[in-house]
């Protein structure tokens, strides 16, 4: 491609205001643009990556036994009201209604289309197993766009659905989708870590996260560096303390004032913050109703608000107002579950095994001694609702964990039957009998690791994707009119040799054209000027490193040709995967 | 690929009922599934095709210097009201609110957003001409979805923008759209024609529209077999005949009772239908507004409503009711413009031409004789607005035109400075003034081309797709066990050839899984058995003649590879592509 051709427009500084530097360095390369609040167009030079990235996303799904199909975007409400998820997502589904008044969505996921897909086309367990995957529009329509194409509206997902007899057929493909996705941001340059998450509005039963971590991520990720635990904060565990071992003692009531705090509060109890139960007000989106509940954590701990979601089977929770607080027999500030009816509490189990707790006494000013729950309160639900915190045991080894920020670049579910016996799509087994399909759901956002991927390859001067995502792998340029020929025959030769060639003829100044290359950033940069043509040679520059070195101008193309195809083979070469504990098979 | 693992049934019969044999066979062949009204999935054979197109698309759309980008499918209502068409174009236009309560569109065609581009991207002449592209999603309520995929509500649309600095730059990347869309069709298989068309909501200032001539089409084409004219019936001229010489005479009551058709009338009146002057009252809609319309023809000729539309800028036209005839003064069955005030009137040119002609008195019963256009009634516009028929003489060299039903598999249109300068996208021009972009945009819908082509390439037993868009080039049958291995082996051997092979190794019967190749309809086939194993052979067998031969089973790789390149050039090869007159540029 030449630059005097090239549609989009290269930028000294990016419009509008980004949190991502990556974002900036994309905006002033002219990779993309934005059109509206989350939604991207993509200009040739970024819709070049993106194919690129496609393609990587083709060939990992083929390797793992992927055909490729296409399902709509619009979608009849009727297939989400038969799956129950038109109830329970919430605004991120956009809905529309058509010419003719029905119901339709913007399919955000394709678990219905396929599901349905799978009820036509699967009769018998000889149609299984199969995985498929398309490459498809997505519209979710998320409440906090940000960080350029790392959280956006509308985007290119890849979205591979496995269908299997049974649950080994599953845990297999499930397996290939995982080491399938570290080979996918191998090649393209994003370091990615695995690690547990919560299955969220998909349903199902296990689910991993791939992470890229960067201090711009809004996931916090809990990992071990002595054993490997990796999890996302909303699922993940540690090892809790072992409670005191004391008998319980007659419950009674103190005053308390002025006690904001659980600092506060324990030092003017005199109890240590591990002896006092923390109540949260929420109230839970079931979807069709809302109901208060209360969630009792340990002074010294945290409430972890997925995991209390997850425990109430919620879409999501929010505070409770002062009101509605009052509305249910507590009291704001002095509030516990003790003596209160009609509301659902769940309990950490670190505070049911604790005995002789302070809690509320729901009276302005005062907190009860030596609560024991079971006997002066009775929870609906006692399980693990506490947030995990850097330093805090490892739950399979216990040595301390610490966290850190991240991206998911892509999600892995198993659903089990969780479509398939909602949606009808069963088989019949080889023993005659009918079952429900066992499925997985695996997606990558093609946009948001084109993002991250920027984010984790850029400098102050513009991008320094790998070469395998990169737009163009060599950029030539020609100094002044006098290298005009000698340019131009490389950029032929450079072409029939099928390398990937972006050649600056604009006739600007050698530190404008520099500019540019440093900005759009491919891996390789050949000059040709008066210098370098009395010498008989071409100067390349490794983006990367800064590194210049000659080659002679006679061989040049055959020189860049190899130094990109060897690039490229190391750029794809991907170690083996290991398996997690948790998906190792026989 | 091996079938034992095809995701995706061939059917006996079609599911429901189609208008379209050739989408009933693409429908066995498990190509496509209905999902809702126009709204299909594509399982992995059909998007083997699909991506073949797509392919074809993306060669020709470079070979004319196309770049390609990627707009989003979502959009600001914003962009659509600056532009003027979120009111003028109806419900075809899905909308829909945002989860902030911000006014969305579906996007069903990208004019708005790649203007938005342009005016970001393009500065200077410098950065003119251009020509981008997309391979995109597009959703158009259309109210009577039909004939499969020739008639959807979404799917991906290959749309090309041309972005230049004049009239003479805009026309000769009309020109290469116009040569390059008889290469992508010829390429596919279907034979097309082009027509001048209407521009209707894209505007501008000339289309032609592609058809593939076929019974199934709704559109009706009039073609002239003597010197090539070629028009939509919307916008088709003829030469119109020459009218009576005569002085007008007064005008006369004269009673019509019981007169209910043209031939009644004349009959009655005496007079020949070419001396009446037949009004037909329609609702104009303005967008905004709705308007009466009286539209007056000769009695011997039809109503062109595309014409009238055109010449009334409206989005739409419907037939008066009774009461809104009553309304405007007018009685129907006697009605005309004659006497009647604030109501817009447009008059056939022949008919302003036509001296003594007879018209309706708005009076039950009773019609005037020796009514004169200017004289007895003025109308607002008098212009072209009938319909050319079979047999009328050509525009151009006056032979008789014929008729001919046809599909639009593509679209192309001057926008000149339509939309840039609505929207703003100016340049600066080599003589320092800024100048509005000269616009053309470049449709084909992805899936009605493979709806085409199936319809024109399908028999009783099946598809007979060209071997370019053929989910694959070859069929390989293994009968029996004892073909097994020898199959195996030629399978291996084509893939490491590029050949792309559909191998039956699910150990059916011959008959079948002859069945299903024929169904499927890869170009070519290749059956081992028993018998062709002992000769040493392979049979071949031409899918679209039938005609088979054998080939060296040691040597059928290299020879079945042979045939395969042999027939893709042959398809693949379009000779010189005429401009027509109208697009003759120097």
């Amino acid at each position: 491609m030449k630059m005097s051709g090239l549609f989009g427009a290269t930028l000294h500084t990016a419009p509008g205001s980004s949190e991502s530097a990556g974002h900036r360095q994309m905006l002033r390369a002219g990779m993309v643009r934005q059109l509206a609040q989350g939604i991207f167009s993509y200009l040739p030079l970024g819709w070049r990556s993106v194919r690129k990235i496609e393609r990587i996303l083709r060939e990992e799904m083929a390797a793992v036994g992927g055909q490729e199909l296409s399902m709509p975007v619009a979608q009849p409400a009727e297939l989400w009201q038969a799956s129950g998820r038109y109830d329970t997502v919430g605004a991120e589904l956009a809905r529309f209604a058509d010419r003719r008044g029905r119901g339709m969505v913007l399919a955000m996921t394709h678990e219905e289309a396929v599901t349905e897909l799978a009820r036509t086309e699967v009769g018998s367990y000889r149609d299984l197993p199969r995985m498929v995957f398309q490459l498809q529009t997505k519209f979710r329509d998320d409440a906090r766009p940000r960080a350029g194409l790392i959280r956006v509206r509308e985007f290119v997902m890849k979205d591979a659905y496995s269908l299997d007899r049974d649950a080994a057929g599953l845990a297999r493909q499930y397996a290939n989708q995982y080491r399938a996705y570290f080979r996918v941001f191998g090649r393209c340059g994003v370091p990615a870590l695995a690690v547990a998450s919560e299955v969220g509005m998909m349903g199902g039963e296990l689910a991993h996260e791939f992470m890229y971590p960067t201090p711009i991520g809004e996931d916090t990720l809990l990992l071990c560096d002595a054993c490997g635990y990796r999890a996302n904060r909303q699922v993940a565990t540690f090892a809790k303390p072992t409670p005191p071992a004391e008998a319980p003692r007659p419950m009674r009531r103190v005053a308390t004032p002025n006690a904001a705090t659980v600092a506060e509060l324990a030092a003017a109890a005199g109890v240590g913050p591990d002896r006092i139960a923390k109540a949260v007000f929420v109230q839970a989106d079931l979807g069709a109703t809302e109901e208060p509940v209360i969630g009792v954590v340990r002074g010294d701990m945290d409430l972890n608000e997925a995991k209390l979601a997850a425990a109430l089977g919620a879409a999501d929770l929010r505070p409770m107002t002062t009101d509605e607080i009052t509305a249910i027999g507590a009291v704001a500030g002095y509030g516990s579950p003790v003596g209160l009816t009609g509301v659902r509490v769940v309990v950490d189990e670190l505070v049911a095994a604790t005995p002789n707790l302070l809690a509320g006494a729901n009276l302005d000013g005062y907190h009860l001694r030596d609560v024991n729950v079971g006997r002066d309160f009775t929870p609906e639900t006692v399980r693990d609702i506490v947030a995990a915190r850097a330093g805090d045991g490892c739950p399979r080894c216990g040595a301390a964990l610490r966290t850190t920020r991240g991206v998911e670049v892509g999600q892995i579910f198993k659903l089990g039957d969780r479509y398939s016996a909602a949606l009808g799509a069963t088989f019949t087994d080889a023993d005659g009998v009918r079952r429900p399909v066992q499925m997985g759901c695996y997606g990558i956002g093609v946009g948001r690791l084109l993002g991250c991927a920027a984010e984790a390859h850029h400098d102050e001067r513009g991008l320094t994707l790998p070469i395998t995502i990169a737009p163009y792998q060599v950029h030539l340029c020609q100094l002044g009119d006098v290298a005009a020929a000698a340019a131009q025959t490389l950029y032929e030769r450079l072409g029939a040799a099928g390398v990937e060639v972006l050649y600056d003829d604009r006739g600007q100044r050698a530190g404008s054209q520099f500019a540019d290359a440093d900005l759009i950033g491919a891996p390789l940069r050949a000059t040709i000027g008066a210098r370098s043509l009395e010498r008989g040679e071409v100067e390349l520059r490794d983006r990367a490193t800064g590194g210049s070195w000659p080659v002679p101008l006679a061989t040049a193309a055959g020189a860049i040709g190899a130094a990109v195809a060897d690039r490229l083979a190391q750029a794809n070469a991907v170690g083996p995967v290991d398996l997690p504990p948790e998906l190792a098979t026989g």
